[in-house]
């Protein structure tokens, strides 16, 4: 399959490039620098922009976002705004935009912040929560187009950064992440959280 | 106890405040037009100006939310940003703002469409997964205040306006979902969804 990437360059992302990749797939590499094509999503106009410039794709699979992590007493009201923009519009927009150029499916990013909270992760969970329901909604208004969520915990590979907001949560390795993804591209479900 | 109803002179708004009264509760009411108090809370200053005018109150129930309904193909990103800022963002100022001014407990509204989604309900969707993800985010970090969310499918008193929109789907009388009002104000559960 012929499919675009976003967010290609960072942790996440660079372990799904491997293996889809290694499994034969033409992928497309999107990031705000690197990568085959640099665009910076959280601009509406930009999605529109990156879908002229590479046309028709099989799928999309975005592993880019980002959320401000404060403790709630300092999260202001931008920083939820600011999650709402760097999370949620920017992953509805591949979604908006691409209903013309793709063919097979999407597959967003969210994370286990939706369902298993912890301190000063609240926008981080706002705006996961907001994608995964609107993940499910989609679902059911875009087929035979599909859609799904990868939803990970903290990837084992992070966590000498990102353990100590984790207490006692199991990590998952990104090679399982990155089978999520497969999971979603080369399955044939739809509305699913993968939660690996 | 004197609580706070925002959003006090809608459907779900009257149902609450009648209720709330007949169980002796002390309750000021808000909305943009009608109540005790009139505030646009999807302006974050009117919300912080509205606690000030308030001072103390023990809890905080929201019945306020305005998103857009239209098929996916036809919502634009601003749409899901009204959403955001209509349902989202103006609960969460509630929230960050009341941190000083509620001795007890918020109760936030969602529904239905964060889990069961319907056609035309995708701005909907994600506006009530954000409010949810937060709510259980919220609660860990402002104990001992409480938070919760109260996610009813449609009214049975609403049928006739929006029952087409939910195909087969179960309503809940409004005397039901008011009791979820009650139970999270004056229960000691946190970080709950109440699906009445």
């Amino acid at each position: 399959m012929r499919i675009l990437l976003v967010g290609a360059t960072g942790t996440l992302g660079t372990a799904v490039h491997q293996e889809l990749v290694a499994r034969k797939h033409d992928v497309v590499t999107v990031a705000r620098s690197g990568g085959d094509l640099q665009y910076d999503v959280t601009d509406p106009a930009q999605v529109a922009d990156l879908y002229k410039t590479v046309g028709q794709v099989d799928a999309v699979a975005s592993a880019a976002g980002s959320v401000p992590w404060r403790p709630i007493e300092e999260l202001t009201i931008q920083d939820y705004q600011d999650a709402v923009t760097g999370k949620v519009l920017s992953q509805v927009a591949l979604v908006k935009e691409g209903l013309t150029h793709v063919t097979g499916s999407f597959t967003l990013i969210t994370g286990v912040l939706t369902r298993e909270p912890v301190v000063t992760g609240a926008a981080a969970s706002l705006a996961n929560g907001a994608v995964e329901a609107f993940v499910r909604a989609a679902a059911i208004e875009i087929a035979p187009l599909r859609i799904n969520a990868v939803s990970p915990t903290v990837f084992t590979e992070s966590l000498d950064v990102y353990g100590d907001f984790f207490p006692g949560m199991k990590p998952v390795p990104l090679a399982d992440v990155a089978q999520a993804y497969v999971r979603s591209i080369e399955g044939r479900q739809t509305g699913q959280i993968y939660t690996p």
